[in-house]
């Protein structure tokens, strides 16, 4: 029985202020990328969603970020590698212990926003992040966008990476997502995330934006669970792949 | 032949500022207490001051305190048990992936500044420190006080608890630290503060402020390595020592 | 005609987070208790309220707390009387400008959370907050608790005191709030709480929580602006003061 | 008599940590650039730093950055012209209050770090900076790097610009500093420096590194404070000028 990972970003609460909703969005994802404190997540939060996901039966991932609260991990930074790489040690390990303590693991990294984002090509940071595992743990798996900077790295150095597609966004025939800057690089209507979702987790294609379908081969796919709409999206694409006969589970 | 543990605060730079003398002040003690980025540290610089632990042979350890920078972790916080106890889980995991990434592992917890002398009577937060370490390895030893609220918790949760002295610390008949309010609470003289560690390592007695013998049982013993002459206290401390026949090492 | 000014904190979001809604409490209140960036409030959510206060012609105040993003303010925090001087003194310069800025001034001064329950019985921090106004500006008006040791030292100190009742909170016997760990200390109901306001404003009584009617002299009645049904509230009470004939206006 | 302008960084202390001296560096420099709390300086050492400035006679100047405690504002952050308006308003207004408080007032603006560096070329952020000033005071001097895109942004929005140049920076035949990266971009003797500043300040020349000389007009020196010897080389600097008759005095 053919089988996808869903992830989605979670405990990216702050003190007082909350944000998403972990225990909804957890009845639909296999995967949590947990914040660790640098772009969101204070440890008490950190520790609830921990706690919720082991309750509810979902793989927990370390989501490290810049340490930027006020721009919420989504803007560049430019830090040196040796700083990087010792900040994303420091976030992996924080998450360990306050998994360990909630009664489960990291069993993933997947990095969060801007950073995200830059080491898909920025060789000194993607070196950097690949620097971060082998040195907390070679054998954690690293979620990466396909045919990047970061995926060859992780891949040079022997990690196992597992290729990430967007169930929200629009792709180009390249197979290189639509720029957020392009009109049309978010799909909206959930029968249109449900059936690239299908065409992704059934197929290994998606629709390209100019109609033609491209491979695209992912073994995990990210719902956003910020968004207006988000838990009843996701509860949708899970439902769906449940009919098409496809198991949601964790790939680790 | 008999032996000690010397301690002292580390790893607290943060960021442009530098902050005591690691290297230097590693050439005297067994024992290093790594600040856990709350109170102070940096992820780049806790790497820097754990490589710098391993280099001297030096036994590292999680220095967890108040998430407050700008007060040092010397300002009580009134937070929850519940925060606290996140906050602590979450600190020690993080100087736990910096130290296996520098080539070492955090062999025990010592609370850092007004955490530190909080739990000494405050019941909620004591539990709340406790709480961490079970929750996080309980093998993990915990550097406390003697006589104080932490202790008894931490005696009865089944915790290795590791008694304390302080090398430039005047003491009450009792046996109790006399105040920083009081006049005569802190040593300043190289050779007072020798006198007071040789009887605190050798024959297990302080000389009280009133003149009177009492007895201290300490495993371990706390040099403050941020004043200024902290470096050459220390080491006129550990030549002392060595020179009485007593070896400096770790309880761990 | 008789008026009484209705406040409520705003400004309360921090980068991606957002808190309460900030434009809906402007159609009902009459000062805005801006945050300062230390317990919540990031300039440039900061600005965006200043900007929504200008254009609903509500007066804005400063709302310095502690500095303490993830305690929300709401933790004591044990700083020396000079610390926070300074920090009250730069958190209100910070709102003057970004007030400036938006087209406004700031008006008055309310300390947040913690500080502000602090400063009810803390002579030291008491102290320190009316040396901050005056350092600024003593002109400036200060939002106190009646009977408290901010208000006793602000007015030896030729400040403007501008007392203060609480929309939600009941009262004893003897004019101080129910404490927050009795039962029935916050009032729930609409109804309840504009009968409460009614009689805060119209008589300058409130009944107490054993069903006396006591002398309260209030200012400025504060409405919760981030609790479920607090735009509702806020509406139903500026109706009813309306329907009373009293005016809502601010103090300044 | 020819007068010129000499200014340091300062207030860059944070919480325990110290960082430079200032009450030495005020016995050389004229203007003082007060790091205003985002990228160093707490509240209490920014206002002991203004004390001290309007004790020694200094002008005090705001000196806004990224907020980025951890980078000491030396890293670039991509931020949107929106926050960081906000951010130096917030900043500059941070500062007057504390300014106030002591006695004295900001009578410049100087950005810090990566803040200064990006502004050089980067028109989205120049603009936002130009935007802070008009928006808290148009009338606030702004220090700027001659030829720069937020030099003509700024002269161009009517706003006073001063130039400035540094006193241990080689520069290039066409009047542009030698990037750090460059051998000799530094100059480290105390005569060079010295002989340097007197071209600057006398004739409005340098020697350029190869040797040609070349007009650079400024009407403010920038003397590092923190770094070895920096107050050494700040009391030649002033030796040497005030023996070859030239003033230093504020341009405020």
């Amino acid at each position: 029985m053919p089988s996808i990972d869903l992830n989605s970003d979670v405990g990216e609460s702050f003190g007082n202020w909350s944000f998403g909703d972990d225990a909804a969005i957890f009845e639909s994802v296999s995967s949590a990328n947990v914040a660790c404190g640098f772009h969101a997540g204070d440890p008490v939060g950190i520790m609830a969603t921990c706690q919720a996901a082991v309750k509810a039966g979902v793989t927990v991932g370390a989501h490290p970020g810049y340490r930027d609260l006020a721009g919420f991990g989504r803007r560049f930074v430019d830090m040196t590698p040796e700083e990087l790489t010792a900040d994303v040690v420091y976030q992996i390990g924080a998450v360990q212990a306050v998994a360990l303590a909630a009664g489960t693991a990291v069993r993933y990294v997947k990095p969060h926003g801007a950073l995200y984002n830059t080491i898909v090509n920025h060789p000194q940071q993607a070196g950097a992040v690949v620097a971060a595992i082998l040195a907390v743990d070679p054998t954690l798996p690293l979620m990466v966008l396909p045919n990047s900077e970061i995926q060859r790295q992780a891949d040079a150095a022997g990690l196992r990476t597992v290729a990430e597609a967007f169930a929200d966004r629009a792709y180009n025939p390249d197979g290189t997502l639509v720029s957020r800057r392009e009109p049309g690089a978010v799909l909206h209507k959930v029968e249109d995330v449900v059936e690239h979702v299908l065409r992704l987790a059934g197929d290994g294609v998606v629709r390209a934006i100019d109609g033609t379908l491209v491979q695209v081969k992912a073994e995990s796919i990210c719902l956003h669970g910020d968004t207006p709409g988000a838990v009843a999206m996701a509860a949708a694409v899970r439902a769906a792949l449940l009919d098409a006969g496809i198991q949601i589970q964790s790939f680790a």
